[in-house]
């Protein structure tokens, strides 16, 4: 491999950030000796870096945790929600903290029968279908789960998740926890980390979320029509800023380099993103080839004016506006629309403090965090500093794989270590200190082995301002032997961990169905949601038991329906084979938790419809006979006995 | 409601065992009180059972559980496995107890993106396609699963399940907790029931399930073809058996009712089930219209002999023969398929005790439990015994709405009280006892309160001759304000009971996403599994690294591709728009844990590939454009570059 050492921006590196130094530097480090021999030992044999187990820290001493310390007694309720996204399978969980419990999984990207996502019409209609009605897509990947902000922190109005399988982003809305918005993003591919904005970056009198951006990891032909499939040096990857409430797509910028991860400023001012392969390679070698990447800043302000001066293109059949933010075309700080702050080679992380004052950004290939100063970025884009490497602040070595960085709100940052296995608690204004020379400084104050390789790791309320240092949680990416084995696929591992004290105390492991990617620790009193729907807010209801009936126009059959325990409004629907039926129906119920399900024998039908809510299906009545209908969500004494007959006629 | 105060054999009711008696004793009872109230309500008000809560006792004196009693502490492990059916989700779940926690979602009659259920070739031909290629059935509602046996207890080689949705039985090999067959049983509606045999009836060498057993609630025409669509008079429903090994369905017994549970003799000869609307009425008034139902045992020795004998008929296009097993056609004992033992109306359960002896039957609308000697079927069927009736050698009151029962092997019984949120503990022999006479004996000996509305409940080996007696648990229909608010869709709960003691101690709640139907709950040490599994167990397998291609033929392309951390065999896989391309892909990882993940960009492609495994996905190249491949579940350090392009030339 050939190391090029200077940086994007063409400033040399020095030499204790390179990837040799690295590799020389850590081998000595006493702190990573284990973890260094797992990382090399995955780069060499076929035995992955998670072979090697990590010796257990819990228990011991002042990590001890008392019996039944973090028990949440039957009948008690949890302190914190927990909102995850769940990688390759689709959805995004609720858990409740510290009990560890799941206390939802929201349909967002995959099917779910029992809540009928993917069948009903109204669900279809948000996944997005083909000209024959179908689903466009019943995969998905998703990757981070952010909540809408106002004042700074949580206002339990929104979520929003990623697909980086099929570039989609999607929205929940909170009341009802459930998946209300999805759109596709259009010339991205490895659509990777998502971030809402928590003020306008113009009028300073919007202090909530109006904008979600949403940054791409995989460069792609632009536009991928079959032109270019050949030529990867023309591919590129756009940073994509989409509309909070309408969902709809308002610019994207063209960028240098794969991003994965998003971070916001409090102001409104900015978004980052960390940037691998600046060197726009397409193979391995050429994507690790410079010793720095980037943490590239993006001026909102900038970016929307270009854009309402005209100074935009569009790409392929799209419309959307998408404006040029490559390192080349922003050189000059006072009109440049992104500011690329050279960190380590192949940063995968940055986040912001509670405080606002730093984003902090790491990689695997560099056992450093690098703390980059809001102000300072601020400074560049005025024209007030000369190089954007000055923006940082800091950078001390942590241990080998950083990732991702949680905050407490008392000034410290827990990073997650992928190849040491371990979260490492250091204090950042210690940091900073030891950047200016204070060589008596040491940064580092704990840290904790997890089980086994953490991926994301995440602070209660620790994106916000009201961080409150109570947890924190490891997503680990495998459990090997820490559970019961369950044949070759194995469950995977979160890890709560007590960051009230100055030893972290690990608490105990759940356990994630694969995968347990990102998520947010949210104070309980904070989140707000209404268990009892508003017949209202679904125009198709069936408000009267007297509507009850069977419409048919042509050979298109419309069947409206009450359901009221213990009783659907109609006992009997009769059809004739080869009719196109709509079925639709209102669960008249008020009580909360009294849902109904709603299931045909064979036709492959099944929802569920909470109380005062409404859904229809639409589907061909292909065969002749007669077909129960039953309820298949327990609600009531009567429920086995709740059933109507689907006749269809010869 | 007009009461016939006859059972299913012309035998008058004894007053004490009439629906109105239940209402007016039940009224009386102390220990009943406030469920009664509760139950009531529910047949009278728009409100359900669900909304009273009963009084929490846990904590309580002698049922308090110590401070850290139960942990799993990180790192240790389970002392049993809980095998679930998850309702209306259509999925198989893994928990460990007693921490709660979830090990696996095995993935059944549902999608799963993650596995890439439904996705890939291999998942979709157990699933069943249509003739388009396409899923017949997206969805499913698993009631029951089960575990085969040998020498009467668990012999951890498969797990079966029912849909009730789509009338299929699914099988689950245990050494990799995946399914591995569905048959979709034909003629059966409301397919509610199943139970393994645990030792041939005729051979009795053969001590090992070599059947299964399945109950189908609903009367249908048969057969179903669009003949007797308006004439539910005609309908009838089957009992069937399915052959264990090539999962084909065996015979049937044509009946008189509506079947939802079922259960099995350790001997082999027997099985039963409850049997509900007896009357064969089509309107709810008409299915309770008679006081007594009943438990329905199956000669099965006689079924099999009479389908050797020509005794048999087939129903429509259906070759499986069926013979006549109806309580009209079945009068003389000893050559009877069926015995049908009258019981207080509309059974829901039935289960067998740990040492074989008895069969406990009841319903929710008798306050009673009914228990049935084994031996005295047996008798019966010998012709020993006059009137089946006779078998019943307890009826004690338990409470209101029981359900199910379970067992902990010393003698005493545990049955879910749906109205009263109530496990009640009582006493087999007391209750023999006391049906013979003696006043002074008291059947029940503890109860505990549930939240809320149990369905089944479970004993640790409870269902096998090693009932130990440790653990039950119950699955809760209603969780409504045992956990943080998450919208109108509620969580429902399990509750894990001690029943080691004299009383019954709670020890913990845990969240079931809807729904926790039935479970059984095995110990750790029973279960083998298979970490990593064996290549040549994979037909398709791209052995060979060498064997990595692409092959043409006409407009089929054949991918052959190994995937081993951190690469794909192939960079990149060319094709041509309109091709149908099949990907193969073989792990050649060997390393636990090792999983690999196979995502092509806006696809709509999404699998993992287990250690040594091999799987496969057929699609049309339907978009021109270059699309990347990424591994979609998390393998090594260098996951995140473990790529290939799939080009789609125009």
């Amino acid at each position: 491999m050939d190391h090029k050492e200077t940086d994007i921006s063409g400033t040399p590196v020095l030499p204790d950030q390179g990837r040799r130094n690295f590799l020389e530097t850590t081998a000595k480090a006493t702190l990573a000796g284990a973890g260094l021999a797992m990382g090399l030992a995955a780069c060499k044999s076929d035995k992955p870096a998670a072979t090697a187990p990590a010796k257990a820290a819990e228990g011991d001493g002042a990590r001890a945790v008392a019996p039944g310390e973090f028990d949440v007694h039957p009948g008690k309720l949890d302190s914190y929600y927990i909102f995850s996204s769940a990688g390759h399978n689709g959805e995004v969980r609720i858990y409740g903290l510290p009990s560890g419990r799941t206390l939802k999984r929201i349909p967002v990207f995959n099917l779910d029968p029992m809540v009928g996502w993917g069948i009903t019409n109204e669900s279809k209609k948000i996944m997005g279908t083909k000209p024959d009605g179908t689903l466009k897509y019943t995969t998905g990947d998703t990757h981070h789960v952010h909540g809408s902000y106002t004042d700074g922190t949580y206002d339990s109005k929104y979520l929003w998740t990623n697909d980086k399988l099929n570039g989609r982003i999607a929205r929940i809305r909170m009341d009802r926890m459930e998946c209300d918005a999805i759109t596709e993003i259009p010339n991205v591919q490895g659509f990777h980390g998502i971030f809402p904005d928590k003020r306008d970056p113009v009028d300073s009198n919007i202090n909530h979320t109006t904008r979600v951006f949403c940054g791409a990891e995989f460069h792609s032909p632009q536009p991928n029509d079959g032109r270019d499939v050949n030529d990867p040096t023309k591919w590129f990857a756009l940073f994509t800023c989409v509309d909070a409430e309408s969902m709809d797509v308002r610019w994207q910028v063209k960028v240098d380099g794969n991003m994965d991860l998003v971070a916001t400023s409090y102001d409104g001012k900015l978004a980052a993103t960390n940037q691998y392969n600046t060197e726009n390679g397409y193979l391995l070698a050429d994507m690790m080839s410079a010793e720095r990447d980037a943490c590239v800043f993006f001026n909102i302000e900038r970016v929307e004016a270009a854009i309402k001066a005209g100074k935009s293109f569009t790409i392929g059949d799209s419309k959307v506006p998408v404006v040029d933010g490559t390192h080349a075309a922003n050189q000059d700080p006072k009109t440049a629309l992104t500011c690329y702050v050279p960190v380590p080679k192949n940063p995968h992380g940055v986040n912001l403090s509670p405080d606002g004052k730093y984003f902090v950004c790491s990689g695997k290939l560099s056992p450093t965090a690098t703390v980059i100063a809001t102000e300072l970025v601020h400074k560049w884009f005025a024209g007030e500093l000369k190089d954007p490497r000055d923006a940082v602040v800091a950078e001390p070595e942590i241990g080998l794989g950083p990732l991702h960085t949680a905050f407490d709100g008392r000034g410290n940052a827990y990073t997650s270590l992928f190849l040491d296995s371990q979260i490492v608690k250091w204090n950042v204004e210690k940091a900073i200190a030891q950047y200016k020379g204070d060589k008596s400084v040491q940064p580092v104050v704990d840290r904790i082995d997890v089980h086994y390789q953490p991926g994301h790791t995440y602070a209660s309320m620790g994106e916000t301002k009201e961080a409150d240092g109570k947890f924190l949680n490891a997503g680990n990416k495998f459990s090997k032997d820490r559970f019961l084995p369950v044949g070759p696929l194995h469950v995977e591992t979160e890890q709560l961990i007590d960051i009230t004290g100055d030893k972290m105390r690990l608490i105990h492991d759940h356990t994630a169905y694969p995968e347990p990617h990102d998520a947010i620790i949210v104070r309980a009193d904070v989140v707000k949601t209404k268990q009892v729907s508003d017949m209202n807010d679904f125009p198709n209801a069936v408000k009267s038991m007297d509507d009850n009936r069977v419409e048919r126009h042509g050979n298109k059959v419309f069947v409206y329906m009450t359901s009221q325990a213990p009783n659907y409004g109609l006992a009997e629907i009769k059809v004739k084979h080869g009719d196109e039926v709509t079925i639709t129906v209102t669960n008249h119920d008020k009580v909360e938790d009294l849902t109904h399900g709603f299931g045909i024998e064979k036709y492959n039908v099944n929802f569920i419809i909470n109380p005062q809510e409404t859904h229809s299906v639409t589907f061909k009545a292909d065969k002749p006979g007669a077909f129960w209908i039953y309820c298949t969500h327990f609600c009531h004494a009567l429920h086995l006995e709740m059933r109507s007959r689907f006749i269809v006629e010869k």
